[in-house]
């Protein structure tokens, strides 16, 4: 089958034949992929960012988002079936580890992340297990729905973790209005009566932003902080949803923080540096966020279903992969680019 | 009456003749000072750390920890009666808005804290309000209960907010072994049944440590992250109480949590500065601590009370308060410093 | 001033002149009524329901549910002044006591609940305090909001306590859309993704259920148990909000729920009775609920402004109090009545 | 193999021999039992009171508390190998239903019961699934740790629920000291720092009840409700274990809950019946409890190898069964009843 493989970091992954990948364990399930979504984390990946973190040995293939039909499956698979139309949870688990009896799929002690840590989607065929499949409605399109498989999924893990916390009459910053910030506006939107503030650069995102449930809009141009300030009667907000987090709008999105209130880092590129005095005297928290649990996803696709969150895509096929790629790289892919074997 | 009055930052104190304070409002409170206790917050803040943040005006009388009885009540006060014995939050509070009413007293929009805003009680009366006053048992001698105002609720706050991450087959670690973390190592073996791993430079406060409930006690010596790591299988703490959180130690305790655990900072002095890659990609936390609500007072009580918490105090006379400044500074008080007029 | 008065339990109340309340203490308030609910549970007081329960003395002045403007304050009242538009909590609390302290205002240890234990608000002016009132946008109008006060907020309570169980995926039934239903139903929308099954015997309350959010109705006629579970893929609702709690519908919502869900009882009047194998087997809950925190009412006030959750009201003059009572008994108020002094 | 088998309700079951299970499936996992617990609900089964709930066919094997060693695997099981010590949670879940993806196994919705609905542990061998077993240390002998299978996992999930619940200054009753009470009263001390008050009807159970950590005792003749409000200033207890829910003490348990408190029914057999006005005028719970989930068994067997929950036992070899159970109806086992094959 055709793949997306990265041989070398710094250079651009090749595409090329591979063996098909074949059941060899009573749990995997092959799925012929429908849709596979290109995301920063693909060009991260490229530039040896996660080299240390993720152990994978090159060439290998990328695409950690994706959907699409079950091929095959192996003599224990009760829940899909070849056929069934299917978005996939990003991290096959064990289901035998504390973390996994618990529902925190994400820190699964015997986790695999195919895309970063081992053979991924931007493929025909992609092998991953029972576990990670999620059945949809058989007239679901796999390319309509891949690019939540990450970047729905995370947004709205986040928004999942702060809705206890934005009752009516909070505000909550949205920092950052790209793919993973629209769904965290409309989840926002669907979960919590909480007043929804974006802060992005561009002026069409916030037009956008508007459009999908922002209550106000405010643009990062230096007095972004301010304004934010401004809209919460000085105190800023009781979550900030960081979907930056480099090249200084994290240390804004901490001072967007009110006393008592979290600033959630979902983003990720540059350090965070507050002074200790500055987190107890107003007791405010600096959350991580990974991804999301099986569960998220189920519930996102809910929404999806309904029409609650929607993705703008950009379909290309799977042999222009490396334009999908250099479009994300130089900015100018509007919504998530989706492959499309 | 004597007082301990600020009249310079970088100076010390002089303790002289002010004028008694007087019940003003239907809610004031006057407590005949029992107990009052010194703090590093008090070193900090002649060293003028808190200036910006507290705009107290000098002069102004120090002292945030105190335990008494009661002087004088204003006329609408009806929850303690003159001659109680008292301990006091160290906040007196409005009462009336939206964080009052949910019981998170120190992010009270009217908030005040005497000893670091107004002042205090190194005194020999002090005022405060009825929503301050906690009442104890006749018996309880303030002079041994004083140092749970602000050093003991300090950490039981902490510890009750972590409680419900570390249930059995956890690790909690204490990093500091002082006044504030003796009564966090009791706090966690009252309300949990997780491991408590105590790290400290000295050996003398991990003995002790150990007789309050420690269960690893681990040497600051520069291996004591690889050492909680060995004793997690290399995993880390779910959570870690930095009493510290200063030169250095504070990177250390954000590198003791585990996958999906979090660093709560309740010392202070240094910038703590993280990768947000590190943060997103293992889901961890840093939470902000201050001091703790009145409830949490009343709780802290309830276990000094049934000797499930108690504290070592060294006693100076009032017109010794100098020495007991001094004495902290030097690292030569041996538990809490407590002033007794 | 005019009042409606209680003389005699299974007797009509009476219209008469009393003193009008005089400020007594510091925090006291008293309030020109705008608007006063005429609520069911004032036929229940009547009918001698709650006299163990209230412990009042007769005669005394119902109306329990109460907006309008500030018209005197005692002296140390902060958070309103005269001519100040307010909606009332319905129970002024101490503000000292431990459920006080945690928000929990309805089981403030010193309690009163005007209109239920003391002089209520169907009357040209009430004497609450301070903690009780709610500032509101200057040109609220009171009759417009007064049901919120006891009718909207005891139904925003009970789906705040759920809405943590009704992430997207899940189903919730309101089982009666009366008044309270109307404010549960707009609330269930605000506050979550849950799919929204109403639960009512009449056909008018069912279309109207459908405007405000529903998104399936089921008429109850005695098959209703059996459509809630076809609904349900046979399962049940993970919680059941029961606006009826009697003659029968208390049964029938125990039955709606599904293993692990929840029956909110809201509503009351009859018994629930329920073996403990049943109880066990499934791990369900029954859960109390009683009227809301001031915080509830706060956010329902949010809501409210923001035309989130609105009131079909039917307005008598004060003199008309009778006839209102007459008509709720009859059935045939559409809304909730509101007397306008 | 030998096994306990019951052919008939109302009937006593008989000892004889049936074939030994075989792997079947990757994820099999055949234990050979060391200890099989005699439970009260062995008795109900035999009374035909979970005919409709189990759907079993007779005759089947009964037995649902089990502890041994790993005799045989699937081809694709992981987590545990021959000769492997494991005790075994009592639900073999599917690991892929929403219920089995949040941790909550009793929920599963392809659940099955070994020893309820399927054949169970009273015998030489039972064969079970990946998903149930948790490995012990090595020197642990099964039939010293069987009991908490299902008696302790129970006892230990209904105080895991309430522990968030009952912080220092709370009160607790444990209503039924017998072997699930004896592991609800160790584990309220390990996991709280509540006043634990125990109430039974015998004077020897008491006793035992206050060395396990009671802080008080009451005995069940018939004053005991008044003597809980007397122990707590007439108000009640925050929570209330009801190990017992039959014969009228499940309305003794409701009625010594306190206002905003719960009522954990773990017990079963009669039927609760509260009018819904007493649950809405207080706002009180009634709190469904099913057995445990997989982690709360892991944490139990963390405070069992730390000595701080353990189980009197009486054993009796397997061919002994009818004596056991006859032992058990009758009240004279003292602790928990243990086949030995």
């Amino acid at each position: 089958m055709k793949a997306v493989r990265l041989h070398e970091y710094h250079r651009q992954p090749t595409i090329e034949q591979v063996p098909d990948p074949e059941i060899a364990g009573p749990f995997d399930v092959i799925v012929k992929i429908g849709g596979a979504g290109v995301c920063r984390t693909d060009l991260h990946i490229i530039e040896e960012q996660w080299r240390d973190k993720s152990g994978v040995t090159l060439p290998y293939t990328i695409g950690h988002e994706n959907a699409g039909w079950v091929h095959a499956v192996g003599s224990a698979v009760s829940n899909v079936a070849p056929g069934d139309t299917v978005i996939l949870h990003p991290t096959p688990t064990c289901g035998l580890c504390r973390a996994c009896r618990a529902g925190d799929d994400m820190h699964c002690a015997d986790n695999a992340f195919p895309g970063i840590d081992s053979d991924g989607g931007m493929a025909e065929y992609l092998k991953t297990s029972a576990r990670a499949c999620i059945k949809l409605d058989p007239s679901t399109r796999p390319e309509d729905v891949a690019a939540l498989a990450d970047a729905g999924i995370t947004a709205y893990h986040a928004v999942r973790k702060a809705a206890a916390s934005l009752p009516p009459g909070t505000t909550c910053v949205v920092n950052g209005a790209g793919g993973l910030g629209h769904v965290g506006i409309q989840s926002l939107a669907a979960l919590t009566a909480t007043r929804i503030v974006v802060v992005d650069r561009k002026s069409e995102a916030l037009k956008l932003a508007e459009q999908l449930g922002a209550h106000e809009t405010v643009q990062a141009d230096g007095s972004h902080v301010d304004a934010v300030l401004d809209l919460t009667g000085g105190q800023g907000a009781e979550v900030v949803l960081d979907f930056v987090a480099e090249q200084g709008a994290q240390q804004d999105a901490f001072a967007m923080t009110r006393r008592g209130g979290s600033h959630f880092v979902i983003g990720y590129g540059s350090n965070i540096d507050i002074p200790t005095i500055d987190i107890i005297s107003t007791e405010r928290n600096v959350i991580g966020n990974l991804v999301g649990t099986y569960n998220d996803l189920v519930e996102l696709m809910v929404l999806a279903e309904a029409g609650q969150v929607t993705l703008h895509t950009k379909q290309y096929p799977l042999d222009a992969a490396l334009d999908a790629l250099a479009d994300l790289d130089a900015g100018v892919v509007s919504g998530r680019a989706i492959l499309v074997p």
